[in-house]
């Protein structure tokens, strides 16, 4: 695909986040069977089914472009997740284990965030404003499930000392 | 390495983080070099400076705790900047070409923001405040340099309609 402006380059960043989207839904499940104390697990289950609508999201901006709703390899969410992998296997203890299932979780949010306020701004500047608003909506999903995270972080992290 | 605490997975977590650090830094100069507009150039430079210092804070980390300062690959990072180099290689155009290299650059600095947040609060709970301090400064840093970058976004864009 031929990138020479910045529609076609909006165009691309959302293939981008639709297949970080995907990845991320299918690990979430992995680090709900994962993690060992329930609040923790409850975290991940209740942002796969958020992840779900905001994959439902992302196709109804790609509607509004007039554009074919596909994936492109994000190589940076693949990265993240190996390197979660990686870790979570020399990992010995539970709570140790949860404190770095978190920690992995917070890096995949941040990825997500920078990604979503990009396509924001993007889309506003282009006059896009229904499909703005619609990634701004998940924008903000994200930093509330960061803040989650961070919360659910701090109470366990006195666990793993 | 064995990780069977949460110590043990701080050290890991810098390790990590140290080895993103000298990535990036390679990183920003071809990104110096790549960009077009004076003002992003002139932000990836000084960004570079800064991240001189903040590998060097993190060598004062290591030898708080005791520990010899060494790498840990880094796969997320090496994600991050694999899908920036793929991306810049199909744009044809200055402008949009700037607009790609600073969203990649904004997702670099939340990748830090999150592991950053991550190890000064771990620093925080081990009694470790000397430590939790030179990674809160560098925490500033980040945020400050994401600021920075989405300034310099929302001038450019403008130009690669």
């Amino acid at each position: 695909m031929k990138i020479n402006n910045l529609r076609s380059l909006l165009i691309h960043e959302l293939q981008d986040i639709y297949d970080a989207e995907h990845r991320i839904h299918k690990e979430l499940e992995s680090m709900e069977k994962s993690a060992h104390a329930n609040d923790v697990k409850e975290l991940f289950k209740s942002h796969r089914e958020e992840t779900q609508g905001q994959i439902e999201r992302l196709e109804k901006t790609f509607e509004l472009l007039g554009e074919k709703a596909q994936r492109t390899t994000c190589e940076a969410t693949k990265g993240l997740i190996e390197e979660a992998k990686e870790l979570l296997s020399e990992i010995e203890d539970d709570a140790t284990s949860d404190a770095a299932l978190i920690a992995a979780a917070q890096k995949v949010e941040h990825y997500e965030i920078a990604s979503y306020g990009t396509v924001a701004a993007w889309a506003h500047i282009l006059d896009q404003d229904q499909c703005s608003r619609l990634l701004n909506q998940t924008l903000e999903e994200e930093k509330s499930a960061d803040k989650k995270l961070m919360h659910a972080a701090s109470k366990l992290n006195l666990v793993a000392l």
